[in-house]
C-alpha cells in the first residue's frame, strides 16, 4: 500500500530556482502543487507563478493540505523548515488553520486534529544526522531523504534526484517521466544525503582549495611565483579561480552545505577538515572578507 | 662580502633521493661535498657513493667541517637536524671532534671553540615558523630558507630551488649552471617555505580529497553511485585515486609536509583544515588504516 494517494497535493518549500523546477516537474502527477506565500520574496512569487504553482497563505496551511511536502531550501535552514511543518501538523486545527484559503483547487480537506501526516521529502544538501533529526521530528516512516545532483531540471538528462527511505519508491514514482531522473538508493535514511556530501567534497570543497592557496600566496607576497609554478605543472590558476569564484553568489549557501558535509564525513570516521575549511572559505567569500 | 668561500665544503644532510641530487649538483663549485654516515641506511650510503659524495663519520663532524650545510630531510625532522648541527657547533672541540677522519679532502681545519659557523640552508617543506625557529637556533644571517619544487634534478628544466634569506644570492650562485634552477625570492626568511606550502595545497592537499571522498562513499555504501555521478560530471574517480595513491610510499613524509603547510596557512590567517585533513589522510595511508 502506497502512503501517497493518486493525484496528491504536493507542497514545495520553497520555490527558489531549484524548488520551482521540482514543483513544475511534479505537476503532471499531482492534483496540485502548492507553495506558501508568507514571507517569500517577489522573485519567489514570480517564479512560482511561472511554474504554475498554487499559493497558499503560509507553511502551516501548506503542511495541513499536502500529501507530500518537499523541502528545497538552503542547507542551514533544513531543520527549521521541518520544524515549522511538524509544528503545523501537531497543532490542533484552530483559528489560524480555519482561515485557510482554498487557492489549492484539489486539496482534500484536512481531517480534524491534524491526524493526516504528509510524506516529508528533505531534498537538501544536509548530513545524514540532520536527516535523522528531521525523521525524529516527523516520523521515520514518513520522511524520505533526497539529494539533488545537477542543476534545476527543466529537461531530462542533467539532474538526478537520489532517494532513500521507507517511501523512497513512492516518491520516485511521482517523478516518473519528469525532467528529474529519480533513483532509489534503498530504505535507509541518510544514504542519499551521504552521497551528496561525498559528491560535494569534489564539487565544492575542492574548488575552495584554489581560493585558499591564492589567498595564502597573496598574503605571503608570492602570488606570481605560485602562478608560475602551477603553470609549469599544467595548472592554470586564473582559470581555476574563475571556476571557483563562480560559486561566489551561492557562497552563503555553500558554506552551510560544507558544514553539513563535514558532519557527514566526520560521522564516517574521517577527518572533516576539507569541508570545514571550505565552509569557512565560502563564509568569507560571501561576506567579502575573501576575494578570489 | 660573501659569507661563503670559493670552493666551499658543503655538507648534505642527508643524501636521500633529493639530497643526493642536490649534493651532486654542487660538486662542480664545491671543494668537497660531504655527508654524515652515522645512522644512515645502506641505500643512502650507496646513493652518496654514486653521487661522489665524501663520507664523514657523523653530523657533528660534518657541521664543523662545512662552509655550507644543506638540510634535505623529511619535514617533521627539519628542526631536529638543525638542532644537531647547532649542538655540534656550540660544543667545544673535544674528544669527539678530534676523532674526525679527514675523508673530506678539501675541508679546512675548523678553528678551535666552534667559532666557524656555516651557512645553513633548510631546503625542507616546512612552515615559515619552523624556518624562523631554525634561524633562532643557528643565527638569522646564517640561515637560508629554501624550497624545492620538482623532482630530484639530474638535468635542467624540471626543478626549481627557491631561496630566501640574507645569504640567498650566495647560495643561488653555488647552483649556477647546475640541474637545479636556483631563484631568489628576497631577503626574508620564510618566503621560500611559504611558496612551497601554497604549492603543496595543490600538489598534496588536493589529491587527498579524492582519497577521502572515496573512503567516505565506501563507508556509506554509495561508492558505485558516487563513481557514476563523478563520471557524469567528467571526473574519472579511478584515475584520480590512482594519481593520489601514487604518493602512498611517500605518505609518511607528506603527512609531515601537510602539518607544516597547515601551520603556514594558519599563520596567514586562513583556515588550515585542508592541510590538516590531508595530513591525517596521509598518516592513515602510511599505516594502512586507509586504502585508496
Amino acid at each position: 500500500m502506497t502512503p501517497i494517494p493518486s493525484r496528491p497535493v504536493v507542497g514545495v518549500l520553497h520555490p527558489g530556482a531549484m524548488g520551482a523546477a521540482v514543483g513544475s516537474a511534479l505537476r503532471p502527477r499531482a492534483g496540485a502543487v502548492v507553495w506558501a506565500a508568507a514571507g517569500r520574496s517577489q522573485t519567489t512569487s514570480k517564479r512560482a507563478e511561472l511554474a504554475d504553482l498554487v499559493g497558499v497563505p503560509d507553511v502551516a496551511e501548506l503542511a495541513r493540505r499536502s500529501d507530500v511536502v518537499i523541502s528545497v531550501c538552503p542547507p542551514h535552514a533544513a531543520r527549521e523548515v521541518a520544524d515549522e511543518v511538524a509544528a503545523a501538523l501537531d497543532a490542533p486545527r484552530g483559528a489560524d488553520a480555519a482561515s485557510g484559503t482554498s487557492d489549492a483547487p484539489n486539496a482534500a480537506p484536512a481531517p480534524p486534529g491534524g491526524a493526516r501526516r504528509p510524506i516529508y521529502v528533505d531534498a537538501n544538501a544536509v548530513s545524514p544526522a540532520t536527516v535523522r533529526a528531521i525523521a525524529d521530528r516527523l516520523g521515520a516512516d514518513r520522511v524520505v531523504d533526497a539529494a539533488i545532483i545537477g542543476p534545476p531540471a527543466w529537461e531530462r538528462g542533467h539532474t538526478v534526484l537520489w532517494l532513500s527511505g521507507a517511501a523512497a519508491r513512492d516518491v520516485a514514482a511521482l517523478f516518473a517521466g519528469s525532467p528529474f531522473d529519480a533513483r532509489v538508493l534503498g530504505p535507509e535514511l541518510g544514504t542519499a544525503s551521504a552521497l551528496k556530501a561525498c559528491f560535494a567534497l569534489q564539487s565544492k570543497a575542492l574548488p575552495a582549495i584554489w581560493l585558499e592557496l591564492a589567498a595564502a600566496a597573496r598574503g605571503y607576497g608570492v602570488e606570481d611565483e605560485l602562478r608560475g609554478e602551477l603553470e609549469r605543472h599544467g595548472v592554470d590558476l586564473a582559470a581555476a579561480l574563475r571556476r571557483a569564484a563562480g560559486g561566489a553568489e551561492k557562497a552563503w549557501r555553500w558554506a552551510g552545505e560544507m558544514d553539513e558535509a563535514a558532519d557527514a564525513v566526520a560521522a564516517a570516521g574521517l577527518p572533516d577538515g576539507f569541508s570545514r575549511a571550505a565552509a569557512e572559505i565560502y563564509r568569507r567569500l560571501a561576506d567579502g572578507r575573501l576575494t578570489p
